[in-house]
């Protein structure tokens, strides 16, 4: 309590980025503890529990016409970030937070404007969020690929929360489904420029188009001007990044920014 | 939040006295606003409804065989600990209210050891907490006078939260009722004897028997051996309180310690 009180009173000011803030409160916490990654239990159980629902939500994405696929797949992908992974009778709940989800869909649909921005050759940085959920990702990142795109997928450098880290990019299944696999090369939540690889930072630049999954790397993203086009996919799971997006709480969010866009 | 985080960060312990804390929190917000009694509406409103309500609660008191009236009046004071001042129909309010607090009586019972004390000449300091519950005060302050008693209220030097100052002793009609009236002389909340008055001191440490009312007393004497026998006279309102009285959340508490005790 005493190390992050510190911290806090000499990290906060109305400027802070709450997610950089949160990264060094882990890291006090990872140092003090001597834990390293607390979370890799609930991680794994993530995974595990994702994985086994994958089949059936990839037959979900399958059984409708080609021009909606990318839309659900997104939708799921916007559900792993929200589903119980301990919840017993999954199936079933499931296919009710499904059916919900597709009633309410997306407060912000840009959808069909991405749409437009996928082709052939197409290079695209897919920033992960959490473990589990990662698994959902492969559903969407399998769709840009059938559009030919070509998708770098990002986990994070080092244990940061719950993200996705390489080993669970490898446990899901996604090292086979994307182009390529690259770490941001730093355990920073969200994304901190600063401390990214430069494996990273040349992805980073280069890529025709980002899909930014998650409130963090919406919280972190929007302190940088974007450097192409930016989908940021997630659902709005606190009341600041709600008011940050103009939508109320509880929502999926499908927002598309052009190059050049800061908030 | 600057000011709060690094005001935290230097006091916060685990031998820190939340009370303590809390006076340096007001007034870093009294100095950082420049409203040195930010309470102040708050109190007076709590005044005037307490003091519609003494009439009924007078009676009710003195409607009871002699015997039970202080256990009644401490229960009413305990009330006045809890109740919503602004409730429109409170007339109904306090019967509830009353209703619930005789059955559920007194977690802790020490009021037949505290008669036991009770005698002529005996020379009681009585330690008020907010203001409206004051009014409710009077109710106990009278019941010892009637064994014989001289009771000094004190209430704050200066604004603390919602506690009672002198102007709301006057409100209430307790200068009236107290054979003398003192304040603390500070604006510490509960009470903090190295800021306290040497007319606190000398009265602190020459009666025969405290009465505390309310937790932040609670909070911080325990803090300071016993200088005479302590009536702990208060409603456990949050966890770590009822946790360092050993009762569950939301109980009446009448604690009567001896002269020497210490938490």
């Amino acid at each position: 309590m005493i190390a992050l009180l510190k911290m806090m009173a000499n990290e906060y000011s109305p400027k802070a980025v709450p997610a950089l803030i949160g990264s060094q409160r882990d890291r006090i916490i990872q140092n003090l503890t001597g834990c390293s990654d607390p979370y890799y239990q609930l991680k794994n159980k993530a995974n595990e529990k994702a994985l086994e629902m994958f089949p059936d939500l990839l037959k979900k994405v399958e059984s409708i016409p080609p021009s909606n696929r990318l839309r659900m797949a997104c939708l799921i992908s916007c559900l792993g970030n929200i589903i119980e992974y301990d919840v017993p009778n999954h199936n079933a709940d499931i296919d009710a937070a499904l059916w919900e989800l597709d009633s309410h869909g997306f407060q912000i649909n840009d959808i069909d404007e991405l749409k437009k921005l996928m082709g052939n050759g197409v290079e695209i940085l897919y920033l992960t969020d959490n473990a589990g959920e990662i698994a959902f990702d492969r559903l969407v990142v399998q769709e840009l690929q059938r559009q030919g795109c070509a998708v770098t997928v990002a986990v994070k450098g080092g244990p940061s929360l719950n993200d996705a880290l390489l080993e669970d990019a490898e446990k899901v299944g996604m090292i086979d489904e994307a182009n390529r696999i690259i770490t941001t090369g730093s355990s920073a939540v969200g994304v901190n420029l600063s401390e990214a690889s430069s494996e990273f930072m040349e992805t980073y630049r280069s890529v025709d188009l980002i899909i930014s999954k998650g409130m963090a790397n919406w919280e972190t993203l929007t302190e940088y001007e974007a450097p192409c086009p930016i989908m940021f996919l997630f659902r709005t799971k606190c009341e600041p990044v709600a008011a940050s997006i103009k939508t109320p709480i509880g929502k999926n969010i499908a927002k598309l920014v052009k190059k050049g866009w800061k908030l």
